[in-house]
């Protein structure tokens, strides 16, 4: 039962159904919208509400506009052994992600690893759910994109780079991957937007204002300031090592030829590039060593010695997968700025949802 | 001319041969002599001093010790079309890394990408080294490897990660690659002892005391504490993921399963585990273009607009590859502690260096 008054609890299956039928209603075929659905409604239920249903609003207004087709399917347009680059032809990001993963994880089912890199493609949401779908496979994967600057660097006094998001995922024998998904700014922009929607100040290494000068004012990034890279110069390197993997190599926009696409025009195509990574485990020792290793890995951790006021050491993504478990279990609990969200949506398209 | 009174300035070309006659001298060939030279070397012209030849007496005890096999010879154990896995045999680590980078090369050349996964390695060193072997060749390299627990993680009180480091080399139409090699701990554990052994403070986000508090005395760290992750759950979770991919995968040894190699016993393997990944960038598009990518990528960087008291905003490499221009035209500027450490090795096998 939620606690806070703007909060709502849907359930996991009317959401989807909900995006689905959104999805369709601008013209996207069944399955796409399936596809897009369990992406968006999957991060909803890992409690990454950032990066859900919220964005679903924008989404449909670039497949109105035209910038988003409804009905384009990405394609392989080149390839090697362990390789592909995949041309989105500007289909959701979503549906183009999931296409180039597969690619990649085909591709390491031949070779041992594969690479997949995105051209034409648009903001894809939560990493983590791609790289996901390599640890279904017994696979370790990776998914990265870039993104229109918003994140400054060491001596810069605006953004360089995107928040250019890493996610990382490795099964082991719980059935629960090991899943981390982190922007390489500090924080992720969506973060400091919802802050601001709430009417929250935010940590003082999160952002600069439009001077360049630190802020714990979310308002600051949204008026010409800028995000600040997680641990200085290493998270601007890394945001870099990004660029060069998901738009450099892949043909994709750059930096500043990426279309904002919350703000840029939906008629025109963002053009985000991004790159899928994917081992496969199996190529290199059986898949029980493996998870012997991996397993007796993660119980070292769990069983360290805690720091004071710490019952717990998470590993990455454990605190996600138990609120999935909860959120099937028992509804999503939406906050306040999602419920707006889904709930505007649904009045514009006509579109009921449960509980909102 | 250095300014401390305790440094000391040699020519790259002396400290080579040093590093070649003390290594010989305990029985290394000397193929791998030089190889294990230029690694150092190399590093320390790029003024990375905390992992250049201020480790080489350790190598040399290990040597002496028998924990390091002068005459092992680094071996591919297990391969696919994209991927191989080598047995250092507990060669140096030197050795063993830029034979299985060599690996990686190859596996791209011939698929696009290639991982080289390692174990029985030790200490390599500088991972960014390895890294530029890849961008020498035109590709991307990635370089990393796990270590004994330094790191303390979310919820923890004592170390229970590497500080696994992570490189990363691209090149560009200017020659100097980009190139990024950082410790997946906010500084590695080894600037904390340069600390120490010159008496200064540290920042308070290096480290933690034994019982988990956050501390600016070095002393802290060696006495029983931890090094801090970059940038909190980040950095532990990518520590995390080298771990798994270079050694979970690998079958090297895990954490507590690794040897120090600085105070561990010198006639036990450490058995470290190492990745090394190269992309080929001549699969995906034709050199120029990439060139010219990469090279509007750094421009754009370079004439953003800068921070209040910044004159330059660098690319990741920029300062090292400008100290290593400095250092092989004027000498090297050895800081104290690396002075002391090569003045007391020199006396050990009776080898003189110039300047020392």
């Amino acid at each position: 039962m939620p606690t806070d008054p703007g909060t709502r609890t849907v359930s996991a299956d009317d959401l989807f159904e909900f995006c689905v039928r959104a999805l369709t209603a601008v013209g996207v075929g069944d399955a796409d919208a399936r596809t897009t659905a369990d992406v968006l409604v999957t991060t909803d239920t890992w409690g990454v509400f950032t990066h859900g249903v919220k964005a679903l609003g924008g989404y449909v207004r670039r497949l109105k506009g035209g910038g988003l087709r409804a009905a384009a399917r990405p394609e392989v347009v080149a390839s090697g052994p362990a390789w592909a680059v995949v041309d989105g032809h500007s289909a959701l990001g979503m549906v183009t992600s999931v296409f180039a993963m597969r690619a990649a994880i085909e591709k390491a089912r031949a070779g041992g690893i594969g690479y997949a890199g995105v051209r034409n493609s648009c903001h894809f949401g939560a990493a983590g759910y791609y790289a996901n779908l390599a640890a279904a496979e017994g696979m370790i994967g990776l998914a990265m994109a870039n993104d229109v600057p918003s994140v400054t660097g060491p001596g810069a006094r605006g953004a360089i780079t995107g928040s250019n998001p890493l996610a990382y995922a490795v099964p082991t024998g719980t059935g629960r991957p090991i899943l981390l998904d982190m922007a390489t700014s500090t924080a992720a922009g969506s973060k400091v937007a919802a802050a601001h929607a709430m009417g929250k100040a935010i940590p003082a290494d999160w952002v600069v204002d439009r001077d360049g000068v630190p802020s714990t004012d979310p308002a600051a990034f949204l008026q010409g300031g800028a995000l600040r890279p997680m641990a200085g110069h290493k998270g601007y390197g890394i945001a870099l090592l990004i660029e060069v993997l998901a738009g450099v190599l892949t043909g994709a926009g750059m930096t500043r030829q990426i279309v904002p696409w919350i703000v840029g025009d939906p008629a025109v195509p963002t053009n985000h590039g991004a790159a899928f990574l994917a081992i496969d485990i199996a190529a290199f020792l059986p898949a029980e060593v493996f998870r012997r290793r991996i397993d007796a890995l993660a119980e070292e951790i769990h069983t360290a010695p805690k720091a004071q006021g710490a019952d717990r050491i998470y590993l990455p993504g454990e605190i996600e997968w138990e609120r999935r478990e909860r959120s099937l279990r028992d509804g999503i609990d939406l906050p306040p700025d999602v419920v707006a969200s889904v709930a505007a949506l649904s009045r514009e398209l006509n579109i009921p949802l449960k509980g909102i």
